[in-house]
């Protein structure tokens, strides 16, 4: 599939174990996942000069790097869209541009106003009401995230069922190191879009949507997004801003991510796998169908 | 046990949930996970004078605050012990003392001093080695944490195999949730010592490390440190820092994992459930033994 990892050795490697069976054990290579930090620079200009700024420094699976630092920014509403970024590159540390190193620049194009506040809070506090989960979700209210419209497809629960099967599936870094997160698009007949595979969960999710931002594909008003493992407040939050109706998630959702669901109108659902799921918000998106909704295409 | 969550209503919620078996659906209340914002402050002395700065803000399950304060700076190298901490209280969002609310202000006694910039580089980097995985090995280096030591006690394969179960039978919120991340301390035995479970698998690792550290219980050269999860660089210097010598994780581990505990002669256990597990690191702390330990304690 094109949207894979351009090769396994950027996520894999090789290493020796001893496996335990009972009291015997037994020498192997095991291939596990990479784990590197990645430090995202940002270059933008402030009262006519250009600048640069180190904004974060994340642990991560090597691969996708661009697509990770577009997403990161993006859908921590730190810019608001594709055309608020000039170029793309890797640098080494010490500034100099390096093809595969685990320093990010992303320069902004001149215009781009940058609130170094929201940096720092995250979108958890507003200045005037403190911090609670209310308001972290009235911040994202105040930087203008919409409400998901009414319009968006509807899936029939026979599309969710078979969701789980085709992500793990198609997470061919999990198969071999059991290590790796993974974020997955599908469309609302259950054709699985685009895949992501990260050691970190919210990267699995920036990459993901990075990857479409960078194809000037948001909002994904027509997909849903499918996430291996819990649904927190931030993976809703990164869904809700990159325009994706329905959320689906292995694992399970916490209160807070519910009530940011609820409030911006996205279907989220939880515990999906074994032929059974849970409907958290917005039922409707979610038709009772056993039937398949159409052949899919391979 | 007495190191439990004091109430569960601290840390679950009902909420309406309409679950799906095939094409049926029913109405149900299902138990969240209660995920709010924490914002971690600290007060402290610079140049005679007294500051306050808030350093960190993280969504977590509520219910040990000062635990996961006092864990988050110790573990990521902000203090260097319980004497640090002059007090711990709760405040409201205008600095006001309140009871339980989602700001923990921590009090430093005066002559500790602060490496600010260690706070904004989470141990990545070093100023002069740049980013990469072996440098976020040096930076731990640098701070002085100290290599694990060779005499720790052996523990039995036995134990080992026993662990996931004690771990599943002990985390009664995930039991009703299955939203909660669980770090659990157990003695050479296998006898748990502690729990504590969490929205964030960072943070379930912060407060238990936290809980000691104001036990005046560091370090833990004589405990094993399980988690629910997976092992990242980040879990594995956390419980390096707590001076733990053995890791067990019943996901598994990462590159980056795997050669940090290896750096600082600490054992890493991955995928430890089903009679089974691999040991990544210093096997020497194993013993292929499958007679009980010792006669568990209830």
């Amino acid at each position: 599939m094109k949207n894979h990892p351009k090769t396994d050795e950027d996520s894999i490697i090789p290493l020796p174990v001893q496996k335990v069976k009972g009291v015997h054990t037994s020498a192997h290579q095991d291939l596990l996942a990479i784990e590197e930090p990645l430090e995202i620079r940002l270059g933008f200009y402030s009262e006519g000069k250009r600048k640069n700024k180190s904004i974060s420094i994340t642990m991560r699976t090597p691969g996708q790097d661009f697509e990770l630092a577009a997403g990161f920014l993006f859908s921590e509403g730190i810019i608001n869209g594709f055309d608020c970024i000039e170029n793309i590159r890797h640098l080494d540390s010490h500034g100099d541009r390096g093809r595969q190193s685990n320093v990010v620049h992303v320069e902004l194009v001149p215009d781009v106003g940058i609130d170094f506040n929201r940096l720092e809070r995250h979108f958890y506090t507003t200045s005037s009401c403190g911090v609670c989960g209310k308001t972290s979700i009235e911040a994202l209210q105040l930087i203008g995230c919409p409400v998901l419209p009414d319009d968006s497809p509807i899936i029939k629960s026979a599309t969710i069922h078979r969701l789980t099967e085709a992500l793990l599936k198609a997470q061919t870094v999990f198969g071999q190191t059991g290590g790796l997160h993974a974020a997955a698009l599908f469309d609302h007949g259950g054709k699985l879009m685009a895949l992501r595979e990260d050691v970190g969960r919210h990267n699995a999710v920036d990459k993901i949507i990075g990857a479409k931002l960078l194809e000037k594909r948001i909002p994904l008003l027509d997909q849903l997004l499918m996430v291996s493992g819990r649904a927190s407040f931030e993976i809703v939050q990164k869904a809700l801003i990159a325009g994706i109706p329905v959320l689906a998630a292995v694992g399970a959702p916490s209160s807070l991510a519910v009530e940011l669901a609820s409030n911006f109108n996205m279907t989220l659902l939880g515990f999906v796998r074994d032929n059974r799921f849970n409907i958290y918000s917005e039922a409707w998106r979610i038709k009772m169908d056993d039937t398949e909704y159409r052949m899919q295409d391979k």
